[in-house]
């Protein structure tokens, strides 16, 4: 395996001191910034995320601000999905498309006020889709990135260790609405979401120096938690269903493939770039269709590039995440499949680095 | 150090193989797709880039492809260089700016024909701006990213191994223009360009599937001239002055702090989204601008963020490169004074992790 070269091109992040005091191994790069791939071993996190509360360091989710009178039409534009019944408070994931209707990004949109959002993104530049449309489009907005780094509290005992630091307040934020908490004399936006489904938080951190203090704390309040440092762990999140824009998906997808389609509200979301292109996909559905895959036999290799899935000589798909589960001891995959392949049950063969294995589509995701 | 966690996220090229196979001991990431950056050591590198001659992966070098009637129009969109002039045949290094003159890029366009351009560009996601005026403007273009990956000949070398795969034709090619050149019955743009001083080619090939035969020939053919899989040196890039996007300068800057005047013709580059904001830095100049800077004393450590410049006790600037220079015996670095500091032979402290170091502004670069 290779080393990362690390250069200022690959930003640090606010709490980079605290992740390399903890032992960082693997970083990857996401929004031109670190984000730590493995602390201990990718298995070993897994269980201790499973099981205790973790903290990671997921400033590389950057924002994009946007405020202003068009603010709201601004966001609309961007996604499929209806965004007029959101309120101030909420947090909504948006798929983001083109106006070819390809998925430039999977985010998580964040209700500051009727005039001001967040776009907390995935791994693109969507800013410059965002600038580019408010440009040419002579919108009446700013379009930014704030210093703002979101910090996740994930785990099981994730509420005990927030209200250790936030106050009892944490515990009644409902699941995608944030409240603004106070730390050390800021108020912080605390949303209960986070990149994993074993429960936990995102902070936004507003003011890259309160980044440690905020992490320390949280270390130190966790200690009786057995608290740890943590980050997406692949195991879970492939186990999850989480999908990674990047890796699941491109712009060559439409939501409706990455099986976002309960996202899209495609008749009523006026002014989205990308409508029209979706009309007769949101009608007649995909053709091709992210599906959970059972590969089974010996532990897959790293998969690092797409994997073909084949009905005997026809290519039906591809694999793009694949890595062996301890706890359902077996290969856990996410993978799109044609039409004519993707019901629970299908056999199927993939094509891995080490020879053919064979696959099983599966109904839902494991956790 | 850290290991890179490998995913299809960080996207393989057409000739990973080819520099998996040689050896590649570290990797960066660059418009999301892995770019090496060192093969025996950056030092045994840098030597043999001045003696021989190299191959480098630079398939990062993503292109934003423009084609369709307002081509040309889109284009001096982009960028504050008056286009006017450029012939088929030629490139030119285009700073982008957004509409406040900030630097979003700064790429080499090629010119194909009047109604169809390559972008190829630097580390950020040109092709949502692109996107993004291209649709608010509603303008005649169609915009994507073609299968197009650079592959690099660089070192004093370098025409001779060219010469021996493409023909004595290559000889005749001038700096920065391009011809299409065949290969195993395929045109290429192969063009006189690249990021060193020690002279070279970019190959852009069109395909992936030549991308392996292509890199083979050049190994074959280059036995006798030694030839090495090699990569952008980060030695010999900052001796000889060349900037890198994200390091060096980042969407705060305008063209005229990177000392990318000379690049812009703020006055005649009608349309240029950017020119109104860059109206006034053009004629006054910038206050903070790019210098070479030596510092004295030990090898620096490596440098990833921004090491504050003093003047006593001002903060006058950053250093954002920094190395150690075996052939100059000294480190060399690239960092932006401010004005009142940035003339040559100005003293100054550089504050590193390593402790405070002194340093001199230099008049120019060392290669």
């Amino acid at each position: 395996m290779a080393m990362i070269a690390l250069s200022r091109r690959l930003r640090r992040t606010p709490f980079s001191d605290g992740v390399e005091a903890a032992g960082v191994k693997g970083y990857t790069v996401y929004n031109h910034m670190l984000l730590p791939t493995v602390f201990r071993s990718v298995e070993e996190d897994y269980r201790h995320l499973k099981a205790a509360v973790q903290v990671w360091d997921v400033a590389c989710e950057r924002q994009v601000e946007i405020r202003g009178p068009d603010a709201a039409r601004l966001v609309q534009m961007l996604t499929p999905r209806d965004l007029r019944a959101m309120q101030p408070g909420q947090c909504y994931y948006v798929p983001i498309v083109d106006e070819t209707g390809g998925m430039l990004n999977d985010p998580v949109a964040v209700k500051l006020a009727e005039d001001r959002w967040w776009i907390s993104i995935a791994d693109s530049d969507l800013l410059y889709w965002v600038k580019g449309l408010a440009n040419g489009y002579r919108l009446d907005v700013l379009v930014d990135e704030p210093d703002v780094s979101p910090l996740a509290v994930q785990g099981p005992r994730s509420e005990d260790l927030m209200a250790a630091v936030f106050g009892d307040a944490v515990r009644d934020i409902r699941f995608f609405r944030f409240r603004m908490l106070e730390f050390q004399g800021r108020k912080l936006a605390v949303a209960r979401s986070g990149y994993s489904k074993q429960g936990g938080f995102e902070i936004y951190v507003e003011g890259g120096d309160i980044g440690m203090p905020l992490w320390n704390a949280l270390m130190e309040a966790g200690r009786s938690m057995d608290v740890h440092a943590g980050c997406p762990n692949l195991i879970e999140r492939i186990e999850s269903g989480l999908l990674s824009y990047g890796n699941d998906m491109t712009d060559e997808n439409t939501p409706h493939e990455c099986g976002l389609g309960r996202f899209c509200n495609t008749e009523s979301a006026i002014g989205c770039v990308g409508r029209d292109a979706l009309l007769r996909v949101a009608k007649e559905g995909p053709v091709l269709q992210i599906r959970p895959i059972e590969i089974h036999g010996d532990r897959v290799p790293p998969c690092d590039r797409l994997w073909p899935v084949m009905a005997g000589n026809a290519h039906v798909g591809n694999v793009s995440s694949a890595v062996w589960s301890p706890d359902f001891d077996t290969n856990v995959a996410i993978g799109m499949v044609r039409m004519t392949h993707w019901e629970a049950g299908t056999d199927l063969d993939v094509i891995t680095p080490d020879g053919i294995m064979s696959a099983t589509v599966r109904e839902v995701f494991w956790n």
